[in-house]
């Protein structure tokens, strides 16, 4: 299993979440080249405004492994962190981060310094981003998200 | 009801995690008048990294509620917010924050010109600090939590 194989997993669960009705947006946590924990966005349906795919993942991985820190795993993301997700991120010390889609400009100039993990990808940005996009332009809000079709 | 009553609506959540082993931290959301979430640390027993006080009560207030945001509404935390609940709380745009204690020097000196919301407080700091800081003591953590006594 190598970096591809794993965000085809948190793909999976944003293709889940695309059927559901909710952001397509999937996670997975990975420790010792195995899956620990899955998350996908549930926002919609729960209003729970903390349900999203990373931050599902993490609660996963960590009840998987009945702790809090993540300082030896992995995270697979669909979709960069929003600040939220990057806190959380932060809070349980996961020390690297494999995103999908970057498709907020604010993201890829200002953000990437500032990460208080080590960010890498875009890997499977295609498939990743043209989900996300997808349903943006369903829900005409590329404006709202800032989305920038071109880097 | 006015922040001190709210905030002692907090501080009865913060006392109910001390008797159950939590981090002594409550939190309530407050609209139009009326607590509509309230909310506790249940980090320890849950192993959820994310169950801060805070978080806890937002949750509580969106599903309450039936929606994500809380644009209209006022959060009341025993202390102030760590950066994982801070982006929370500006991911639901809570506009405004009354906190209790404010122990980490750190806070005080960076974060207030920073926050995403309006920072109001301290209020009832004595009975707030004073229980975050007896648990700090028992757990011989002061060093770790960046504890200053005298500010």
């Amino acid at each position: 299993m190598d970096d591809i194989d794993f965000m085809r997993a948190a793909l999976a669960e944003a293709e889940a979440a695309d059927a559901a009705g909710e952001y397509p947006v999937g996670a997975v946590v990975v420790r010792g080249g195995a899956i620990v924990g899955r998350g996908r966005n549930t926002a919609v349906a729960s209003h729970d405004p903390t349900a999203h795919a990373e931050i599902a993942a993490i609660r996963a991985a960590c009840r998987a492994l009945g702790r809090t820190k993540l300082a030896d795993c992995t995270l697979y993301t669909t979709l960069y962190p929003c600040p939220m997700c990057e806190m959380t991120i932060k809070e349980v010390r996961l020390p690297r981060v494999v995103f999908g889609g970057s498709p907020y400009r604010w993201v890829r100039e200002v953000k990437f310094a500032q990460a208080p993990f080590a960010p890498h990808g875009p890997v499977l940005e295609a498939e990743c981003r043209g989900l996300f996009t997808r349903k943006l332009r369903e829900l005409g809000r590329e404006d709202i998200l800032g989305y920038e079709e071109s880097p």
